[in-house]
């Protein structure tokens, strides 16, 4: 295989919004799991160019997004909010250059995957050079659902999400350690609230529910899928959790079920109440996997079913889920 | 009426647990509501007795609770544990002492009214001298379902929760603020964690999920009612939130679920979330109501409602409710 532009067989690949804690998280993950590549160029605003970041000893200096940055380069993970991505993919693939976004501009067209690869790496197959990352809150869901959805079918899900701050980037996090600390600057504390996420449509839906609902139909191409969801802001600083009641097709034996979860691709079961084993965010945080905790029968609807499930949303539900998505193009080989 | 130990037409009232979170809010709200008693007694464990508590200026000195105090006293509010209510409660009744018990030890015992005035004051009629302050969790969610019901009739509700800490007293809070300043001293953190309650049973779930299932069939008085519940500790002080979907019997309009709840006695309509508006533990803490927010149909199942529901677990959830059980009863001339 020799599709690269560096002539060689290993990808040039760039990271757009490199200082961000979703950029410097993709260079974490980069790093553990030795992707190979042939040049790596960091990006960011022209506010952080010039700046140094390190990556396996060596420092790399920050140079501004442009939409000219993409000629040499194969693949661009990007974490730069969706203004910029709205602007700079489709110059990357100008220059066939493949984007994998992590922001919501891309995520809903039809001309776009929208890929958690455990669930849906064939959608790869076919790509118009913008690959989207989907939410945080998503991944973390259709990880859980799509073992279930293919072994029993779904009749219906409700989740209600419990979100940590760092969904909202590094500056989410100081917000809430400044608050703690008794300084509160804006109408919308963190610091032991409970709080959502803005609203822009008429239903009274968050824009994040919608985005969950979407996306989780989208990924598990069932477009009448329903779905009822609630997304919570709780005060934890990394690892989304989420309470979810499912009503499957058929009837299953709960120690099936745990089996399921244990031999899944990506996930951990870590299950049992009565010795308290079960996910928290804590655990969760710094893992690559989704976890499943809290199986137990729902027994106020046919066929029910509860799941505690648990990830690192910087991790599995952001860079991780990237980088698996970079590895799984290059493993199919389909990078144009 | 004069059915009173006094012999004149104010009651004697006893306080058992004055010193807990509870006990002391049981001052506060009796103070606030101006209840009218002829004496008042302080009780609490023997560790406790001596101590010097106030209210309307006047200082108090806690006693020992014991079997025998009960003799003069016409009702006793109870925040002392399972353990002692089991012990006291009955030398209460031999006493001809209403004891309105807070602790989990009669909830679900079959002479024993489980009362939340708005919802089933009518359960006060009969009685054996023990009636049991629901569950924290339980209160605000039968206040948010009875008008539902009511109108509508309750297929099937599934809810999971946002519990504040001050749910375990004040050594709950204290072990969060310790939390947060770095000193943990067990393996179940509440700072930046969610955690569950403890469970003894086998089929995974918590006692707090459990207690939540039967008192709510109880208080409704539905007792096939189908309920899911899951119980979440979360990193706040004061205030329960609980994020539900309601499968109504009948289809609705979703202004008049809003009128509904604007109209009903007890509760409080907040519900803009485009604006911001919805209730959180900081803007329930300190209020005696029942908050109803995030208000939407949910298409995921026929006749389907979401809502968010709020209230000061200590307050309304706890110490308010046993005082208006108090009140009920003497509202009713039901005493003895």
């Amino acid at each position: 295989m020799n599709n690269y532009k560096s002539g060689n067989n290993l990808p040039n690949i760039a990271i757009v919004g490199v200082t961000g804690l979703v950029g410097r998280t993709f260079l974490q993950v980069l790093e553990e799991r030795n992707f190979k590549f042939n040049t790596l160029r960091m990006f960011a605003s022209r506010r952080s160019a010039g700046t140094k970041v390190n990556f396996k000893g060596n420092d790399y200096t920050v140079e501004e997004a442009t939409p000219e940055i993409f000629k040499d380069t194969d693949i661009a993970l990007f974490s730069a909010g969706s203004a910029i991505s709205k602007t700079l993919a489709p110059a990357a693939r100008e220059s066939k250059c493949i984007v994998i976004d992590n922001s919501s501009a891309w995520r809903m067209n039809n001309e776009v995957p929208l890929v958690v690869p455990e669930v849906n790496k064939h959608a790869l197959k076919k790509h118009n050079y913008i690959i989207a990352n989907p939410n945080c809150s998503t991944i973390q869901f259709v990880a859980a659902l799509k073992p279930l959805a293919d072994k029993y079918g779904l009749n219906r899900v409700i989740c209600s999400t419990y979100q940590s701050i760092s969904g909202a980037g590094q500056k989410g996090i100081d917000k809430l350690y400044n608050e703690l600390e008794g300084n509160y600057f804006d109408s919308k504390p963190i610091a032991y609230s409970l709080t959502f996420h803005d609203a822009d449509g008429d239903e009274g839906f968050t824009n994040e529910e919608l985005k969950m609902i979407n996306e989780t139909r989208k990924i598990l191409e069932i477009q009448d899928l329903p779905v009822a969801v609630t997304c919570v802001r709780v005060p934890t600083i990394g690892g989304h959790c989420e309470s979810v009641n499912i009503e499957l097709s058929n009837d299953f034996n709960i120690n099936d079920i745990r089996d399921l979860f244990a031999n899944t691709n990506g996930m951990i079961l870590m299950d049992d109440i009565k010795r308290d084993v079960y996910a928290t965010p804590a655990i969760v945080n710094g893992s690559d996997y989704v976890y499943v905790s809290r199986i137990r029968r729902d027994s106020s609807t046919k066929n029910g079913l509860y799941l505690w499930v648990s990830a690192d949303n910087v991790r599995k539900g952001a860079a991780t889920n990237a980088v698996q998505i970079a590895e799984a193009l290059i493993d199919i080989n389909n990078l144009n």
